[in-house]
């Protein structure tokens, strides 16, 4: 097969197919297995340009994980205090800015449209670390992957995604991704924070999707924890309620403790985009399920894989 | 010719002869060939120290990229809030605290004669990334450097600077280079932002320079552009206007827009030292004598060759 | 001696012996006389993490540049404002996140234990870069390095320290590691910013501890000047004065001055943690017992040494 992300953009899960993505997943097995000496070859003498609007350190420091980790070197801002923004610069030419001076782009930005309008800008390759609410694809792409290698398959497992569904972007890709697969998805969420229709109603049109993915909707978290595979756990924030004693209500049903482990599968998988706030307890983090800590060690390596495959034929 | 580059500051355009820029020209020809593999032992092992005391992401960005395009770190800060200066430490004080962890500075400081100052303190070889209103030496070079490239000379050219030419430094730095050749310079700026005597009463006394720059000035653009090979435009802003009506008037006048494309010269190439706000509309860049993107592209590889000449004999 | 460094964390200097110290002393003597091309080995393809939770240039840049200086690579944060702490995220969390994505983790923070804190959450080594006012141990072994390098000893010595003895976190580094050693100190300080009484009660419980310090306490620091070997200046904070009258008085007699120099002894040495403010006067600077400028460049090899020992066997 050959290299289909080499020069391409990641702005969305949508663009990519099943096979692309166990290509990418292959690709981040074999770059696990590699000394640095090996992996130094795929990105030296490359430079990734940090493009980041919004404050983050988890996805930030994943991709300069990530490209150090193959041999180049990240440059860029992660608030836009310090930018030409500031001087009333447009995006665009900031976008312009940062393309001159690297190989490859990484961005977050709160808007959505944002990461496609930078690629439209951009002669080099862009990737959407979260645009808005829209999409954060290379979430979704370490998350199937965490469900892969810690459950050995995607096909045929039953699995929640659980708390804001709304707002969340990384629940978008998720379900994007997971419609390549032949998986029963389970969406749950109180009534103000369901998934937004284009979610689930634009499935059948995804790239390359002949499989059957079942999605149904839910409103309660705990019946359901014995039957799942995969626990898909979000983080509800505050400011999206509009009276904080419906915040509290939510808060008080939507999370899992460590009393929670012995109701659920004994080889289900607990996962979370982190940062978590309450939804998962710290008591939970020594139960056999959990595996959020592991999801975010495997973000490097998958984002590792694929700067590899962009920058390299 | 010995390098005359190598351990020295670069603090004005004034102290390099035209023979100098020609050398700087010359070596980022040459980089802009090498493979990165050769490249690497220009840089390898260096540290460039990054000392910006005010909000850039070009310039920081553009001295970062050159230096790990060489295979060399780039370690600072970009404002001051998380230095020790907020604990009351001297500006010489800061300035030794860089220059002991690293093999170079580059610097921008919002003040008048602070890269002198610096380069005074510091026995690593200091580069002006910009100070105050005085010069912006690099930006200068890379001017330079396109003129050089897109037009195949800078001898004999016809060249219009416009827009702020009091308070802004790049004009200062693009003056004194242009002062070392044979051309004719127009200003163009309202009265009240007229070039400072500094710029051209000195003119004669500026090494090596035996040759005839005749600058006129004028106030109005749209009569000179059928004249010009070279418009270079710059950012006028309103802080510095007394009056808000004053600031509009001269806005609407100074700027150019994708109908003058066809009163210039057809090879008459447009430069901007970016950003820019109003003064080149977006419709402009596709025009065929748009080259500000251009131009940016090259301060990367004529900082590349800076570095490499000053770090290495 | 097997490398007792490897894969420990550095969180005190009580924790390290008399023997360790000088393994770190002959390591630092090796790594500044090696050449990149050797050093490189030492840190090729290493990530440090950098956590810095208050403000800091001298430190943080000592740090990087001595990770780039064995030939590896710095991530991080250097305030808190670009993480998901201000998403809600717990600081065991954030810890995660930095342990995920490197091999080594500096830290800085202002509360006291965050440093141990922070190294029983992550499996990888931490360093602390200062912990509140507690201790800020890789200053305290650069500081003992200068006193061997510059005296050519450390037993022996009349050691002065200068200053806000109370609440400098690097007092307390410098005291636990001259502890290990035959000396006298002498503590000068005001009253009410008397070195807290852990410091030297403790002092014979100290690991490998069977030497003989012997301290004094003093308020005046002229009359000590001519008998001291090296003189350790420290910063006084207004901050931590109830009035403005008591501050000036105090800070009209802790400092040093150019005129100081004759009544030292000749080969008296002056170092001082740095920021400065007004404690020693720039005119020292130029005086034969200054040391402070050479102290700091000390730290980025003793630190380089350091990382070296963490991350090889």
């Amino acid at each position: 097969m050959p290299n289909p992300f080499f020069k391409h953009d990641v702005l969305s899960m949508k663009d990519f197919s099943r096979e692309e993505l166990e290509l990418l997943f292959l690709t981040s097995d074999k770059i696990s297995e590699m000394k640095f000496k090996d992996r130094v070859s795929l990105g030296e003498g490359r430079i990734q340009g940090i493009m980041f609007f919004e404050p983050s350190t988890r996805t930030r420091l994943s991709f300069e994980s990530a490209m150090a980790s193959i041999g180049g070197t990240s440059i860029g801002f992660s608030e836009t205090k310090t930018t030409s923004l500031e001087k009333g610069e447009s995006f665009a030419d900031t976008v312009r800015v940062v393309e001159a001076n690297t190989d490859i782009i990484a961005m977050r930005h709160p808007m959505e449209g944002s990461a496609r309008f930078a690629s439209d800008v951009s002669s080099k390759p862009v990737i959407s670390g979260g645009a808005g609410t829209e999409e954060h694809p290379t979430q979704g792409m370490l998350d199937l992957y965490t469900i892969q290698k810690e459950k050995g398959r995607i096909d045929g497992l039953r699995i929640g995604i659980v708390g804001d569904l709304k707002y969340g972007r990384t629940v978008y890709s998720l379900i994007y991704g997971l419609s390549k697969f032949d998986v029963n998805v389970d969406l749950v969420s109180p009534p103000t924070l369901k998934v937004r229709k284009e979610a689930t109603l634009g499935l059948e049109k995804i790239r390359g999707s002949n499989n059957t993915i079942e999605i149904k909707e839910h409103e309660e978290l705990k019946p359901l924890l014995p039957e799942l595979d995969v626990i898909y756990m979000t983080r509800i924030q505050k400011e999206r309620f509009p009276d904080e004693q419906e915040f509290e209500k939510v808060r008080g049903s939507y999370y899992i403790d460590a009393e929670d482990s012995k109701i659920m599968k004994r080889d289900a998988i607990v996962m979370h985009p982190l940062p978590r706030v309450d939804e998962i307890r710290p008591a939970f983090d020594n139960m056999p399920q959990a595996r959020y800590f592991k999801q975010m060690q495997y973000g490097r390596t998958v984002r590792a894989a694929l700067l590899s495959l962009i920058l390299n034929p």
